[in-house]
Parts: C-alpha cells; sequence; structure tokens
C-alpha cells in the first residue's frame, strides 16, 4: 500500500459569509492549501459536503469547483455521509491515490449554511437521521442526542454539570485559534445557566454551525518531487470507517457508539498503535455527550467513565488526551460537510508544531474521528509525524 | 492493477413507486443482484444518488442502506456527480477494490423522484446546472438543452425532424425490456407532434424521470471463490472520468462535450481498443440532442454527423453502433441518481447474451457512459465480455 502524507493545508475562518458564494469560499481555502504545498500541483478534487443540495440547490460541486479553480477538464466529485463527508472525501481521494492512478489530491470540505433556499437549517440537518422512523415523529438533530444524553446520565449517575469540562475545554482552546467561530471563554457558571435547547442539552453543549471551507493536498510518498524541506513529513497512518443503525433507537444500547468503536479499533490496527501512543485526538464533539461517549468507544475511558476524563484535566492541552486543541464542533464551529477536512488541518498544524498557543508538546500522532448522524457513520484517520 | 468483474447484477422496473419508500426499493434491486451473484458476499456499498436529500429530506443515505439490508456496522457512503452519480459510484467502488483492501463491493443506484417534501422535480434537476450563473436567470435543465439544440441545429443545417430516429429505436428498443417505464412504440409523426416543452425539445426529445433502483455486484478476479461457472465473465477493462465547465455559457462551443471526449478517449486508451471495436454504446441521452452529441464527441461520428448515424440507421440493434439498446434514458427512464447503474446492469445482460429480443448479436466489448449536468461531468466505462 502506498505511503500518503499531508503536504498542504488551508481554511477560512468559520462564521457567516453572508458576502461570499459557496465557490468563492472554497476557492479561498483552496488557495490558501496550494499556496502552503508550495504550488505542488493536483490530479484530482473531491469534495465532502452535505447540505448544498437542499441549502442551496446546487450540486454537481465536482465540476462547479473545478472549474472554478481554473482547472475545468479534471475529476472532481462530491461524497455525502452526513456531518462525516469531509472524511469520507479523503478516504476516497487516499483510495484513489492508492490504485496508483494518480499521485496527487485535493480534498475541500465545504457548507455554507446562513442563506438557505426553502428550508430551515434545523430541517437541513436533520437529513442526517432517519426521515421515516425518526424525523416523522418530531425528532430535530439536537433532540435525539438529548435523549441519548439523558438515558446516559440517568444510567451511570452523572449531573449536567458533569459535562461542563467539555465546553470551558473547547471554548479555552478556541481563544488561539483565528479561524475559530467562538472566542469566548466561558465558566462552569455559564454552562450551567445557558439557555435550553432540548432538555438536557443547553446552548453550551451544542456546536455552532456556521459556512467554512478547509482543504488539504495529499500525495503518495513515492512521488518525491513532493518532499518538503524543513517541515516535518505528516504521514497518513490509517483511515477507517463503519457504520451502525440510521435510528438510534435501533440500537441495543444507545450510549455505545459501535462505529466509533469499530473504526478506531481498525485505524489502531491499521497504524500499528495502541490507544495510549495517541498524543491528541481530534474528535466529533457536535454535542458535550458526543465527546463522552467518542471517547469511551475509542478506549480512552472505561464505559460511563467519559466525563470523568473531562474533570480529570485528561482533556485539555497538557492532558493524558488532549482533545478540541483548536476549539474542536463546540467552539471552532460547525460547518458539517466541511468539518472532517478542518480536523485534519488542524491536527496537521499540530504535528507539525504550528499550533502556536494552541500547541500540544510533542505531538507525534493524531488522531482525527468525523461522525455522520448520531454515530450512524464514523470515519477515523490517525496522522504521525516523521 | 487488480483486473474487476461483474459478477451480480438487479434492478426493478422504474415507474412511480408512491407505494415504497426509499430504503425498499432499493432492497428490492440489492436482493435481485445478491441472487443473481450466487449469494456473494460484500464488503462495502457505495451508492449513487443526486436528490435525496433535496427531494426526500434523507442523507446519509449510507448508513440507511446498509442498516437496512441487514449490515449495520458495514462501510457505505453516497457519491453525488448529478445524473452521473451512479457511475460515480461504481468508479469510487473500484478504486476501493484495487488498495487491496477489500475485495467485493456492492453499488447501488437509487433516486426517489415521485413524492417530494417542498420542492418541485424541475427545481431538483436544475440543481445539477449552475445555481448562480444558469438557474438564478430563469434556466431550467431541459431549458439549457433546449439552447445547445438549437445552436446546433443552427450551425449545421438539421432540422428538428432528423432526430426523431433517436426516440424511436429507444422507444422500439424498450419495448423488450420488462423494466423500462415506457413501452409504446412511436412513429415520426408522433415525434414531430409532439407537444413542446422548450423549443426545440419536445416531449419525445425528452427522456421521463421516474424511481428507480438497480445494484451490482464487483469483485477482483484474483477472488476466485467468485467465480462463475456457466456465464461470461464480465471484465471492468476502463473506468475514466472528466469535467468541462458547469455553465455551458462558459464553453467555447456549447455543442462539443469537452468532458465527453476526454473520457472517452481515455477509457479506450485504457481498455486497449479503438472506437470501432466498441459492440454497442449505452449513453446519456437524457435529450435526443445528448444522444448525437455524445456520438460524435466519443468518435463515433464526425463533428455535425451524429443525426446522419441516427437516420442511415447505425443505432440500431443490428447497426454498427447500437445505442439505447434497453430503451436509454428516453425510454428506459432516468432516475437521475440511479441511471448510470441501470446503464451497467443492460450492458452486462447484453454481454451475457441475456437481452432476449433487444440482443445486440455477438456483443463482446460495450460502453457506459453516464453524464452530470450538460455534460459538466462524463464518466466511462467500458466492459468486455471473456
Amino acid at each position: 500500500m502506498r505511503d500518503l502524507e499531508i503536504v498542504g493545508i488551508g481554511q477560512i475562518p468559520i462564521a457567516e459569509h453572508w458576502d461570499r458564494s459557496l465557490r468563492e469560499l472554497a476557492g479561498e481555502a483552496i488557495s490558501a492549501a496550494v499556496e502552503d504545498s508550495g504550488q505542488i500541483r493536483f490530479d484530482v478534487v473531491y469534495i465532502g459536503n452535505m447540505l448544498s443540495g437542499l441549502i442551496s440547490h446546487q450540486e454537481n460541486l465536482g465540476s462547479l469547483i473545478s472549474d472554478w479553480i481554473g482547472e475545468p477538464g479534471m475529476e472532481a466529485l462530491k461524497i455525502e455521509a452526513a456531518c462525516g463527508s469531509g472524511a469520507a472525501a479523503l478516504r476516497s481521494a487516499i483510495f484513489h491515490i492508492r490504485t496508483g492512478e494518480i499521485d496527487t489530491a485535493l480534498i475541500l470540505g465545504i457548507e455554507k449554511m446562513s442563506e438557505t433556499i426553502g428550508v430551515e437549517t434545523t430541517a437541513a440537518l436533520a437529513t442526517a437521521a432517519d426521515a421515516d422512523y425518526e424525523v416523522a415523529y418530531g425528532l430535530s438533530f439536537v433532540a435525539i442526542n438529548a435523549l441519548i444524553m439523558k438515558s446516559y446520565m440517568e444510567y451511570y449517575g452523572w449531573q449536567h454539570s458533569d459535562f461542563a469540562p467539555f465546553s470551558i475545554n473547547a471554548h479555552q482552546n478556541a481563544l488561539h485559534n483565528p479561524f475559530a467561530r467562538l472566542h469566548n471563554p466561558i465558566t462552569e457558571n455559564d454552562y450551567c445557566n445557558s439557555r435550553m435547547v432540548s432538555t438536557p442539552i443547553n446552548l453550551l453543549d451544542a456546536s455552532p454551525t456556521g459556512d467554512g471551507a478547509a482543504a488539504i493536498i495529499i500525495t503518495a510518498s513515492d512521488n518525491i518531487a513532493t518532499k518538503r524541506n524543513g517541515t516535518p513529513h505528516i504521514r497518513i497512518a490509517a483511515t477507517t470507517s463503519a457504520t451502525d443503525t440510521l435510528s438510534v433507537h435501533d440500537r441495543s444500547n444507545p450510549y455505545w457508539l459501535n462505529s466509533v468503536e469499530q473504526s478506531s479499533h481498525d485505524a489502531y490496527t491499521q497504524a500499528g498503535i495502541s490507544p495510549k501512543e495517541v498524543d491528541l485526538f481530534e474528535l466529533h464533539d457536535a454535542f458535550s455527550i458526543m465527546a463522552a461517549i467518542s471517547l469511551e468507544a475509542c478506549g480512552f475511558a472505561e464505559p460511563g467513565k467519559g466525563p470523568q476524563l473531562a474533570s480529570d484535566g485528561d482533556i485539555t492541552l497538557s492532558g493524558d488526551i488532549p482533545i478540541a486543541t483548536m476549539g474542536g464542533l463546540k467552539a471552532r464551529g460547525h460547518p458539517v460537510g466541511a468539518t472532517g477536512i478542518y480536523q485534519i488541518v488542524e491536527l496537521t498544524r499540530q504535528l507539525r508544531g504550528e499550533a502556536g498557543l494552541a500547541q500540544v508538546n510533542e505531538a507525534k500522532v493524531g488522531m482525527a474521528q468525523n461522525i455522520g448522524g448520531s454515530g450512524a457513520t464514523a470515519i477515523t484517520h490517525i496522522l504521525i509525524s516523521e
């Protein structure tokens, strides 16, 4: 199997970009990645996006983007796996290079969510859940996560305030990330008194959506013309994917993420490491409960002990398993189909030692996990700095 | 590069399936493909779909389908390339097997178009075009194709009636395909007097949409446990993809399909054949003009001579280059994201010699071409019976 490296990263600040179109946001992120790579040439474009058809009435994103960046003719297509679309696009691009047909791929994660045509954002996000057996009965996406959190708290005896460290950590780390949507530190008091959204999930349990675009360029290590000088080589040591039932009510245990367990276990095997060797973990903290149960399913905490890891400080930049080091979904923001590529951009910055005040000391092995639906699709990547 | 074969095919009739959900239609096609394959086990599911998010408010199709077919946990995702989504999904699955990570893949093409939530089908189909620079000015998808046809007719001096043989051939061939949407033979008189849709495209120039699902199973030839007895081996001899500008007005020549030319040329090279060796061609005849200019860009006719090929009878089952042998998009029907897989199913039936009264004699080399947008994305596959 061909070894692959990340040789270029780019991103735009996550915000409400009312003044720029989907293609303009994409172009900015791509330009940044190309510049970062030292103007490397790429052969194909893979795009992670969830909602452009429903929200912007724009499909055929492959042609849209290759055309916009001045490469009409270049192969390009869009991959959809709900909020896991970004990582799914990366995974597909990895396969393409590993066939030997091409050497270098651009992967774009893009979502423009502020401006919608004839649909509300909550309804759009609910398309990640089961339209016939969840959404038709009135369940929004946050309501599904609220049911998971409620049953988890009742079963294991946690209080809502026990989840505060997840959100406090994310907001704290986002302060050092100029691309993050939120730059306000929060206290436990802020967390506990935040406006309720869907009991027990309040506003500070939930990640903000937004308009975002992030891009990476990957190439085969045997493609020596692309070797970088000076900066570390960021090798893609594992790429894995697994699914679970789409409806949460079809699972025997609603707060155990089978897809996350399987995908992370496969990733450790592929990379030849144990969870202990992971220096930082960009997880899919769309809600604080997802952070807790992802840590458990990935083997960083015993079942039911995720919040303990947070209250012990293990998830902070100097802890055993730093998470959301640039703010995570919670405070960097969650432009759904773009999130998986933001995670890879941030992990790469960490592994290059370019994370500034958010830097994790001696970060060599990083894991990113992108989830579509409430654990329905989980895609994991492990990057190693060499 | 690993050789791959098609070992299972399944499809449902294209119609308005008001009584069954998206997942039920998918399940029927998949069951048929699994049965046809002799119950082969597969490792992943790739799904071609364009409109489920916009029309049915259902994304995360990967998890939806793997869950529905009793394989929760199995990797699955959706690929979107507008009306070329089906072939794009096949192409991605081919890459996955060629990495050596897996041996066997199920590819599903699915589109449920009759029942829509808050959007008209015409608006949904327009998402294949440029939302900002075509659709915002009132251009529907059929109107874009009408402009192409009008300028082509004026430049080369063809009359509207010269395109009649394309539609007559498609309707004639669909009579022998029980899965086709239309089973009515038409005459030149019917064609010329059909109701106008967007001048010069009338109802008998345009393909009908519909609800459809088709599935194929592909496996590596070195995966010997899967060798079929008795029936020919259907090898995937080429898979290629190319794009063009999304907006037709950005092209120097609106009736020359650059993406089709590039993708078919690359396919001939990959398969090691010339156009002359192609025994039948399942092309993307969403409109009769697309049939004519696809034949030209693929090298079967000189520029401007596509309609001549049709009037000479070369496109019929016994002609030099039979097209739409099971009805094509025009009469089999065009459930957009599913079409690319219907084409592969039909080509496989032809190459196995199982096409009944629609059989092309001694069909050994078949080509399928699936297009997203008005030539914005073109994906070509060549299958060879061995």
